[in-house]
């Protein structure tokens, strides 16, 4: 514990939208102090170089990771890319607790992690203790967790309404598709002519078509779910806004079951859960509608085609999607209240 | 023909987009003149009062449809609002030529009118000799016409790709899903909150699930091209931008059909057709690459899931999804060039 | 003081963005207790019917402000339309400390306010004793008000930079030209053709050009800084976002004055400011950084031309020019902490 | 002149913005055949892989600089990046004809150019005889000339306005101040981060306050209108937007003039003109109206404050700004009708 009694933290990789979002919601935080963060190519800079919006907060300025003195700090947010990540968290102390943000404790499998990532696995023994962070569904394994693997933005938000449909079994497991529509902020800080504004705004189109990175995810963790190997379809579509996932999931549902079975089983799994919420029947959530905050959203329609029936989830990719459920989840590691940091309302318009 | 050879046109309801649209693609039109516009409640205005990006144009006052005179008129294209359309296309002189807009000529069906519509056709005999303008399927129809129900925009993008694939036979006509993603500008120029720039942007929702007002004109074409009825999954959703829509179609395979099949049934189909293209195979269509012209643009996917397909179409809503057909319809029925004032490229960014 | 020893407070014309902004800050308030909220068009309603970014909140259903039990009531933030809130107001009891935030108390000469409202004002001894709440220029007058006028938006962008210009007398009284823009929630969330997507994504234009309503009040309030009556030009335009305003200002220095004395004024006035910021030498504030937050950032900068400075201010019109200064008046009205509920980072990407 | 009689140019550059930009407006040109295109990293793709929205036109494919043909080529837009054109321009064979899109042969003054752009002017001789071609302006000259000039998209919208009332001696020439709004596509499809759409969309900032380099070549062109050397204000903003620049410029009359005397004065030198337009009394421009047009539109206001006036431009910085402008150069050059290409109307919405 730091002096003022707070859990320290270091954020590794504080220059990109994840850090900086992290740091928004640790503002309102009443157990953690930030006492490191770090980006090599900006260290010795303040944050409020990289990040203006966090110029007026009272924050560490940037170091290289090397500079982190390890022993003052009892918890990491490790925000670094995918592929780069492994082997700096394997080199951390044994003390430390971690939320990995990257896909790189993500997929339990070494062979497909190579397969999907092109790079063999360069810490395959810390990845099998790693725990999958989607709070609402391993909460417990969380709680006694060194290592959460923080799950994608997508993934997460396909498997909050799919995990209790398997788990009840009231949809057919060979005969799920998922059309997602992502805001850019999931493609991160990286200058890329294909994040520009004059490429995105003002247009949408689908990307990654039966091959993105997120869909092992998704499988594996709804494979657990259902107790047997599942394969869905999966097609992104990245879209004119800066944040939000929506995700429409078309099933088709066993024998017998209908729509308000659906309700009926997601009402019953997230009931009490602070951030996975039912919207009232026949309205469909929007991520206008959670903009900001750890919110899920979910709403579950009968189809027009017999026998089918449509999910739909909606989320903040940085927040649900990526620092909001990293915080839940420290929460959850480090005996704060779950919601400490997450309260505030999403912001609209 | 007008004095200066042109057909002369008027324009019924010019005060909207749609409206507008068609004075944009007009003004390159070699063969049009348009002799009238309407607008009842701002009959006397200039049409700059209206849309001051058309000041600059040499165009006749905005009068009331009672002032005009309609001898003068060769055609008509009729952009009124659905349901009060009906009386005013029955009264107009026989010689009249006479694109529609609206939906109120488009269902064949007088009872699934009443029941999409919520009210009794008040032109039951004019609908039965009304053609569906779907130009690419129904061209020879649409050259003996008199009155040509332009198609919905959602309908438009999603039967161009479904139509071939049914026609060869190719996939299964009980598990066809459509996800659609429309621009605002579909909902009109009429001053609705959820319509408002804060109520828009940044965010997206689904909307008419399961009961959208263009599923029955979809299945009607549908079934057309299948020759049996068809039911379809239709979700329409709303983005933040103002043109474009762009719908991924979900389809089961036949069986021993792959989506190299798909693809060669429909680059045979649209072979030769301006408006309607096949990207490269492995790209995906955008509606940034489609904003301002007539485009549909097309790609097939073969899908994660074993024996699935992703088809996946681009245009934009005000013109390959209305005014651009309207005036594609028009140039067949009075025998112009059918790419007269409609070949402009694309505007991108 | 409610049960649970909190201020128990009424939001009327909860309906509308200012009220919703309200409710967003007032989740993270410790010492607030919203007890009832007002939507005569909408009573009987959960906020969340009205606004379902607020569904998962607390809060108590909307009533008809006549359903208000006042005695209960310690204070209320009025958000009701301009001209009819003058009555409202002169009608709660005696007891109730008021935030209006109308443009109803501003202006302190009735003839004005005749001239630019287009009415009689009906209260005209309540508005003698309505304090104008920029809250950092007038502090200890808020603090022992009843009434507080919270002031507009583009006037608020528009003072915070320009008083402490004037105090110091280090500018031209005669020469300041203020172009300001703003984004498209400062309309309100009436249905209006003017803030539809379609008319504003996408382009940028001024309006109210040397007539806009917030023009007398910034002169009012720009005059009591200076000592002698100012008149000022100002113009604002329609900016494509939904939050921030950003003015800049171009004002000519008073012989012997340079940027830096300005800058050191600024200084000096804000030294100690919670929420008004000067950013770092050479770098332009930007509405990004303080969307969401009750901040309000400034620049000064040498102008190219001799003898001139440009000065530019940033805040989230919703926050600091609206709902964020209502809380900041309350919050010292009532003698809590300045910056309770007001502590949220801004929102960036 | 090419087999069928029409001019054969090529556009160097044409991977960006302004060279997509120039091929949509060629499509509708009915005396220009565009012969070859080159983009040094992208030679022997098609336009379609660079820009998909032009894949469907009948174009050369990409090629390096060094594999055009020059004999066959009569004419060159030159779209290549600042400071890389002149060696490029000066390499060309005698007979071509040029528009330069870049800043190179902007400033006349070879000392000035090398204080601006941070480099000795490498063609200095072929600088002496290049024409600024703010068409309406220079028309006889550009008439008359083998290389023109381009101007700046900010250029245009600052002079088109200023330049007949400084002809008409109606304002203080010390006292110009203009505000500046640009969409993002001038800043070209480089991939920066300051150009991502999370950088960019819903906010607002100034940038190169007092030291943008299109200021020194708003002077040469004012200063020549004036018959003596000018200083301006001039302040650029980013937009949340794509295309359009709206300049706000705020002037002090003349002892006597008025703000009908500026009207007046811009009435008599832009009548006739097809593409600079008065906007009707008490309207204000805005860059919805004139979105892909070559079109400037102008409106002219009394101040509040007695004694200035306020003029506002609007254009689209990739049209009238850049690729339309060169156009409509080299329409007069090469002695085609000027707005041969340039009639399509604006883009609303």
């Amino acid at each position: 514990m730091s002096a003022n009694g707070k859990l320290n933290v270091a954020i590794l990789g504080a220059s990109g939208y994840t850090g900086a979002e992290l740091l928004r919601l640790l503002v309102g935080h009443p157990g953690i102090h930030v006492a490191a963060l770090t980006a090599d190519r900006r260290a010795g800079e303040p944050i409020g170089a990289v990040f203006p919006h966090l110029a007026t907060l009272d924050l560490p300025d940037l170091v290289a990771i090397e500079a982190v003195e390890w022993e003052e700090i009892e918890a990491v947010f490790c925000c670094l890319p995918h592929g780069t990540t492994q082997e700096t968290i394997a080199g951390l102390p044994e003390h430390i607790k971690i939320v990995d943000l990257s896909a790189d404790f993500r997929l339990k499998d070494p062979a497909l992690y190579e397969q999907v990532y092109g790079g063999v696995h360069r810490a395959v023994e810390l990845q099998k203790s790693a725990v999958y962070g989607l709070t609402e569904i391993r909460r417990d394994e969380i709680r006694r967790a060194r290592l959460v693997a923080n799950p994608g933005c997508y993934t997460t938000a396909a498997e909050l309404p799919l995990v209790p449909l398997l788990e009840a079994d009231l949809i057919d497991r060979g005969d799920i598709v998922i059309d997602a529509k992502s805001g850019v902020s999931g493609a991160g800080r990286a200058a890329k002519e294909s994040s520009l504004h004059t490429e995105v705004s003002e247009g949408i189109h689908a990307y990654g078509i039966a091959s993105h990175r997120h869909t092992p995810e998704i499988e594996q963790e709804l494979s657990a779910a259902a107790g047997e190997p599942i394969v869905v379809s999966f097609t992104p579509h990245l879209m004119p806004m800066n944040r939000g996932i929506l995700a429409t999931t078309y099933v088709r549902l066993k024998a017998g079951a209908g729509a308000e079975d659906l309700r009926a089983a997601m009402a019953r799994r997230y009931e009490g859960e602070p951030f996975v919420k039912l919207v009232s029947q026949g309205h469909a959530p929007s991520t206008h509608h959670v903009r900001g905050s750890n919110l899920c959203l979910i709403g579950v329609f009968a189809d027009r085609l017999p026998g089918r029936a449509i999910v739909i989830s909606a989320l903040d990719n940085l927040v649900k999607g990526a620092s909001g459920q990293a915080l839940q989840n420290m929460n959850v590691m480090a005996g704060f209240d779950e919601t400490a940091g997450l309260g505030a309302a999403p912001m609209f318009p």
